[in-house]
């Protein structure tokens, strides 16, 4: 899993359906110099926040019903990290 | 998923039958220097749109039938990413 | 998918044998400095040729039997990448 | 696999329920310069200790359960990488 | 898939036990400035041999039985690649 920083999020209106009721959140990696990217989320992660996300096929076992969304946000992390 | 521009796109006449109908677009990513790629596209991205990527096996859940398809167009950015 | 050209060709005798019948090709990526990698074919891209690569889980959906291939020709585009 | 070194944990009360259970490891790469990324462990690596890390799908062969997890610790090396 | 040469192997006692019965090999990709990995191998491949590696979901249609592998040999080459 990466460890980010919610950035901000995106909106999309034009999009698959099965994205809809997911934030679009743009996740700024916390180590090294790693790109930007967008993880989808719905445990309510905030901007400033530090969010554990988990990429691939994986991001499928957190979801209801099966979505084309290849990084999801699994967790926020009690403190900011330290390294 | 990756957000990027639509640059443009490439034709290939000798391909898997399963590509047939969607339209493979070149992506600029529009964070960091990550390489250009291309992704399918069957919601009508345009040149010059700000697009949001999904890739690997999350693809296929966007697709009504399974295809060698490992980057897709999930959705059209409302405008463009200010970071 | 990755736009690459055809560079030359690996030969492997001791091999899975679901690898047989697929030619292994050293595929050059067209955009940006990502390495050389291997593609299997099974449409008859020649050396010099431009061709669109799938990889990932994405390929199984391109073979007639499950096999240890993570990267296949997918395509061979009409015209040289304009960029 | 990746061969890493265990630098420390991260916790996330907040988090899919699915990873409950799992410690979450931050990984440091010991070849090249790639970033550190974060593991889940169950098998009792710590601080310090090299271990081989998977990613990705072949995660899910090592849990009971499907979790959204994708990076596992698979092994702890008897000895430090001599390379 | 990668092609790479074999550098040497490392042990772990502790480790999944579906992890039994495979060399665990440190690989140099030869292509590129790409970070060594481990490469799980039961085909014999040795120690400054050239080799073929897959990774990802395609490793498990190359295990008898599903494992937390992300990396296989699936071919020796007959030569020292040219490039």
């Amino acid at each position: 899993m990466i460890i980010g920083k919610v950035i901000n999020r995106v909106v999309s209106t034009r999009k698959y359906e099965e994205l809809q009721g997911y934030k679009l959140l743009v996740i700024q990696p916390c180590y090294g110099s790693a790109d930007f990217f967008v993880a989808a989320d719905n445990i309510g992660a905030g901007e400033g926040e530090y969010v554990l996300v988990s990429t691939g096929e994986a991001v499928q076992h957190a979801l209801t019903k099966h979505a084309p969304i290849d990084a999801i946000v699994v967790g926020i992390l009690d403190h900011e990290p330290t390294i």
